[in-house]
């Protein structure tokens, strides 16, 4: 079954190694063997890291040059932030009542001290 | 072996089930009777994507009331929301230089009608 591309890109950010050739990218287009230097990994397993990212449209490899430089994608990104764009008024939300809470817990605090005095 | 919360926060919501389950709690708690009921699923199938939200952390359940109903937790989406804000400054720039580019092509067909005057 293909999944759907935001299950897709999901899948493909769900391991630190392609997270980090992601990061990698955001410097500019880097091919295999410069991929693979600071993960101490084979080219056959960065190859299929970059598959993988490749399937999900996170990155572009050129199918012309010897070397075959990647470079990353932007569009599955926004897709994901707009994703989470639904979520912010969520948590934005949660950290509003805990502040009131946090509020209401001081002043509480603080009659109980004058009530001491 | 355990993979790291970030990662494990990706391929939970490398599903489109699951993310329906997530939306359908920004609305409020719910159990998972209500959970299953839009998506023509068995009880046990929705349980099984409820254990997959649970243990990356993005639901809650109450362990003591029957029903045990699922709540949304904010801070795995919010760990996600950090990490995809160091890729905005990525896709702003290239938004840019594409406005830049089609400024340019503006230019130069401008510029191409006058010679042609």
């Amino acid at each position: 079954m293909q999944a759907d591309p935001l299950s897709q890109t999901f899948a493909a950010l769900a391991d630190p190694t392609r997270r980090a050739i992601l990061k990698r990218l955001t410097a500019g287009p880097a091919n295999v063997k410069e991929l693979a230097e600071p993960f101490d990994m084979s080219g056959p397993a960065v190859s299929k890291h970059l598959r993988v990212l490749e399937r999900a449209g996170l990155i572009r490899r050129s199918r012309d040059a010897q070397a075959r430089p990647c470079e990353l994608e932007a569009a599955p990104l926004q897709h994901v932030a707009s994703w989470m764009e639904s979520y912010r008024a969520f948590w934005e939300g949660r950290l509003d009542r805990l502040g009131t809470y946090l509020q209401e817990l001081q002043k509480e605090s603080r009659r109980a001290r004058r009530r001491k005095r």
